[in-house]
């Protein structure tokens, strides 16, 4: 496959999933869509990758790329996506219904990386792996029975995305900052923010991160407030 | 429930299934997108009922109507819509895409009792079982792997079936900030930016005040920005 195909630019991250089985039928579905690029974090099972439900998709199992955090996992993409079921959690982020969050996403990886975020089967994405994404998808589901299965909702989400439908092309933009950028900026203006006594605690630090990610900088604009705020730590340091 | 809506006009239909965890699965992606009639024929594990797999569907799952022949089952339908790979198997049928399938599905339920089948995990649906149906419908799978689980199967039909033809509006945006916010915020980044050195003179003012307009911060994000670097500054100037 072509590595630069938008198929190869669309990751999707399994994020402290508990059961095995699930791992094996998101990559059988992956498989069933076109997709290969499976991105696990912190997996309850270590030997999840002998899985018997990824009929199909063995071997894109087995080629899981594993990662001890969501920053680390989702590092290299320009746009993050959660999902969720969205139900009586208070939620800070934008969400987007499935049908119009899947446009926007294969959109962009016509020319980006872009991360597909699912949670574990309990207690879906915490809210410190929220912060790390763009915006949010929810699949719209009966309000009495909002809890997909983990497979079935990998299934549909990468079922929509990769539905054949005309979107009209993007405009060209400058690149946007890929969440390591915006992750070495929310950790320095944290420790401004801490420094000058703004922030009080680690807690502040997602609340910084989603602004952060509100702000939609290019990657030219992020490196330009990176070494602003270096500037200005030197001089807060300062005897 | 309405007995008449829609939603009760879909029966789902389990051919010859032979792993009742498939069953439970089918079961909670009917409750997901708000579907209760079930059907199964011929079911290879008579103990289906108790499937742990039909979560949050476990007395839809019971309720399910049990018949000993496809023909019998779909008896009260007025169309009846086969599921398939479609793979080598040579198709006497007219074979639609899922998603004009489902339009149509859609359109009818709201007057008539639609069937979709679902064959066995292995072989699918029987060409005897193929022949009671009008049509059969497609999901548009990669053709190096198009066997799906038949869970997922089941949750990507029924939710192209009840995806709502018309997209909920977006939220309104936040208010964006004013320009006299915009000005504030450039002024204190500038002071911030001269007094620890990174700003050499007034002139860098204007490349600022670009960068906080790139931003297309709204108004709560803008007094957000402001608090901080107020705090910021109060630290720099500090002895």
């Amino acid at each position: 496959m072509d590595p630069k195909s938008p198929l190869n630019n669309l990751v999707v991250v399994l994020v402290s999933t508990r059961n095995p089985l699930n791992m094996g039928a998101a990559a059988r579905a992956m498989a069933n869509f076109g997709y290969s690029q499976l991105r696990v974090v912190n997996p309850y099972e270590l030997a999840f990758r002998e899985a018997k439900s990824a009929v199909g998709a063995a071997s894109l199992l087995r080629s899981a790329q594993e990662f001890s955090s969501v920053a680390e996992a989702v590092a290299d993409c320009t746009l993050v996506v959660g999902t969720t079921a969205g139900r009586d959690r208070k939620l800070d982020h934008p969400l987007k219904q499935l049908q119009q969050g899947a446009a926007i996403i294969r959109r962009r990886t016509r020319t980006d990386k872009v991360a597909l975020l699912f949670g574990s089967e309990k207690r879906g994405l915490s809210n410190e792996d929220l912060s790390q994404c763009d915006w949010l998808i929810r699949i719209p589901t009966d309000p009495r029975q909002p809890s997909m299965n983990l497979g079935h909702a990998v299934a549909v989400c990468l079922y929509e995305i990769s539905r054949a439908a005309k979107v009209p092309a993007v405009r060209e933009r400058e690149q946007p900052a890929n969440s390591a950028d915006l992750e070495r900026l929310t950790g320095l203006l944290h420790e401004s923010l801490m420094l000058s006594g703004y922030a009080k605690n680690e807690a502040d630090k997602g609340d910084i991160r989603r602004l952060v990610r509100r702000l939609k900088l290019s990657g030219g604009d992020a490196q330009l407030l990176l070494g602003m705020l270096r500037q200005m730590l030197w001089k807060m340091r300062k005897p």
